[in-house]
């Protein structure tokens, strides 16, 4: 083996427990930018973090959260982006975790906290993996790296998109490792080439200027009625969007892209039996099952987050409430652009006899893509066989959003994804953890990409 | 004037503020049945009062809330029954109170607290009708009354029936008077001859052992769409109830009903604008205008009473909502049978590919009437001339439900409404309250039907 990449497994196998120790500092702090709590500190937190590992760090303001970029001058001309967030999901219901949220904890070779894997595991990984690199490597990094975090992730960063159009100078760069990453149930890499876009939006109505009592509800119009009705026009029990246009821009998926699909099922055809499991699925949506769950990921969706109108309370409250509201969010797949589906969301709504519905926008992120057959790519899948021992899956489009469309267009570059997940991290919800071992085997194939990527141009 | 009568008004006038503070004693104690708070305290509160006011009370235990039943012997072989309740609505939304709920305050000539109408000022205007008559009466009550205060009506009087079937050596009685009733915009009395029934149920569901994230939202079933599609499919927005056989028992409204409807309505032309200036209507529910706004009351409904499901904090949260609820009531008409409903409701939801839906029964009454022509609705109009100047309006039936099926029926009486309402009390709703004047015109009106009923058979 190549003496740097002995001296860095050397490296992370000694001083894993301090990296770990680091996370769950990280995790403690709060930092839920759905309900403003804890930002600034958090930010100053991720700042001190960097310097500490030798990285000049600066915080930039925006309309929302701070972003912090983190800068390391390396050997070559060729610099990597790390793109992460510090903000994390609301941890409600908080009546579902074993330890609280923000008190991290170690259980059976697992960190337990809010952000464990979903960003904040992430991020020490990178650190840990850069410190190794440059204690094998005579202190020298060979490579450039930049880190950009960013506060506002899971409210879908609204802010992310004109921070680089604005700072383009200071954030060249020739790649990028997105924010996360992971293996799969075979103990091989996930590659995902790109994510699905977003459109989040409130979607709310008043019938009347107070509740009204029950007793009057063959005459007074109904807010919560008047919501089922105009949700029911969204979205049939087919899964099918009813919104006219709303399939206009959408690209089939390319025979290969199918291809890969199909095979990361044929690796891995437990998946249904394991999401069945983990998440107690009866039947899935529309019905679908095999191989057909994978490639559905070419479907835009059209997903209720939550609804909330009238009394919720115990017992009965003979109530027509006055008021009712839904937040939705749609999942868009290339080319569809949010700004197109809003409209044309209004324009149904509207056309439908809801002028009364009010849309309310709540963020929204573009889809993007990066080719299969980039160099970065193929870097990420030798030095993931070097660490993991066998083939990477390689996933051309995955069901959620980041902005990757914010870099990738405006810098130019390839994106690829690789760390410390797994498939039951448990990100969004209860228990949210990462497991010891992947966040070791995460750094060390970090580092072996930071390693390669100095003379891959 | 008959100077017994003259007696009651004299003594009513110089005593009001005394029963106005007694009222707001008794509204002060929280009471409300559908979250368990105060019922015990407040069943031994009216059992006191009761008791204060010379009446012989005792306390029945059910397996809900305890009842009052409170007795005194008249001259006469004839008895009134009193029907109230001391339980009360919830009174959230707190924030659009003036003063707190259950710290009554008098202002602008009304006392304001949740219950101050419905039901609490209702019983304490009869005490007054009570001390009034038998002290203008040489001590002497003419007929016998019973008072049957129970506190569940708020959450559909679960245990009233049984207890009346169970009671009825001691409840013998030759007609009621309705735990309310009150005046309408012309300053006369509305005699309400007969309430709807109700069916309250909740209806809920589980597609996910728990919450997952909403990029999965092509294949995870969400709970929060089936509970639209369910709800959807219950109701269109034509108003009409989608579930097979649901009108099969509606007694079409006779004519007479039809003309006494017309008859309140030509009186008081103006209920459709007060209706739309009081809740801020823009369009009543099918588009109702008009006469059609009282004739409506004869079809029955499906109302939501609160829908909650997924995410309703602040923000975003990217989650497909593993768990949903709502809680939905059903007025019914002549000769409509709640259990029946609730059947047919079951089987429609599993006919429609919803067998994993669970309806849970809240509560239920049956609807009820009096007949147009019973000696008691004319003593009550006549008594309602004297007191209030003009010709009562006749409502055959009312929006609202409550428990009348469960006396009408098993002690074969008539029951009438009359009380201390107006059109704009709040019932119900935040700001309830009740017009001082309305509540010395209520006692007034009481007092000479108690004065006539000892002779009326």
């Amino acid at each position: 083996m190549d003496p740097v990449l002995a001296g860095v497994d050397a490296y992370l196998e000694q001083h894993l427990s301090k990296y770990i120790e680091e996370t769950a500092r990280y995790c403690a702090q709060p930092s839920v930018s759905a309900q403003g709590e804890g930002m600034a500190a958090c930010a100053q937190l991720v700042r001190e973090m960097l310097m500490q590992h030798g990285i000049a760090a600066e915080q930039y303001e925006t309309k929302g959260n701070p972003i912090v970029v983190g800068r390391l001058q390396g050997k070559s001309g060729r610099t990597l982006l790390f793109y992460n967030h510090y903000d994390v999901q609301p941890p409600e219901p908080l009546e579902l975790w074993t330890t609280p949220p923000f008190e991290p904890k170690v259980r059976d070779g697992k960190l337990f906290a809010r952000g464990a894997k979903d960003d904040k595991g992430e991020l020490v990984a990178r650190l840990a993996a850069i410190d190794a690199l440059r204690d094998a490597n005579g202190g020298d990094m060979p490579c450039s790296v930049l880190f950009v975090v960013e506060g506002e992730e899971e409210i879908s960063s609204p802010h992310i998109a004109e921070f680089v159009l604005e700072h383009k100078d200071i954030l060249r760069c020739h790649g990028s490792i997105w924010e996360e990453g992971g293996i799969g149930r075979d103990g091989q890499p996930e590659l995902v080439l790109g994510p699905r876009g977003i459109l989040a939006v409130e979607i709310s109505l008043q019938t009347l200027s107070r509740d009204a009592h029950s007793g009057g509800g063959h005459i007074m119009p109904s807010a919560a009625w008047r919501l089922v009705w105009a949700l029911a026009s969204l979205k049939g029990r087919d899964e099918r969007v009813r919104i006219p246009g709303f399939y206009d821009a959408v690209q089939s998926p390319a025979p290969l892209d199918l291809e890969m699909l199909d095979q990361a099922f044929a690796k891995d055809p437990g998946v249904e039996e394991q999401l069945r499991r983990t998440y107690g699925v009866v039947q899935f949506a529309a019905g679908r099952s095999g191989k057909d769950l994978l490639r559905a990921v070419f479907e835009p969706t059209c997903n209720i987050q939550g609804i909330g109108s009238g009394y919720q309370g115990p017992g009965v409250k003979t109530i027509v409430p006055a008021q009712a509201r839904a937040k939705v969010d749609f999942r868009l797949v290339p080319d569809q652009d949010p700004e197109d589906i809003l409209e044309k969301l209004r324009r149904h709504l509207t056309q439908e006899g809801f002028p009364d519905v009010e849309v309310r926008l709540l963020g929204w992120m573009r889809p993007s893509r990066t080719p299969v057959d980039d160099p970065l790519v193929q870097l990420t899948q030798r030095t993931g066989r070097e660490v993991y021992g066998g083939e990477a899956t390689i996933l051309p489009l995955t069901g959620g959003s980041s902005p990757e469309y914010a870099f990738a267009g405006p810098l130019g570059i390839p994106i690829v994804t690789a760390g410390v997940g797994y498939w039951d991290n448990r990100a969004h919800a209860p228990n949210e953890h990462v497991r010891i071992e992947d966040f070791h085997q995460a750094a060390r194939h970090i580092a072996r990409i930071l390693y390669g990527f100095a003379d891959l141009g």
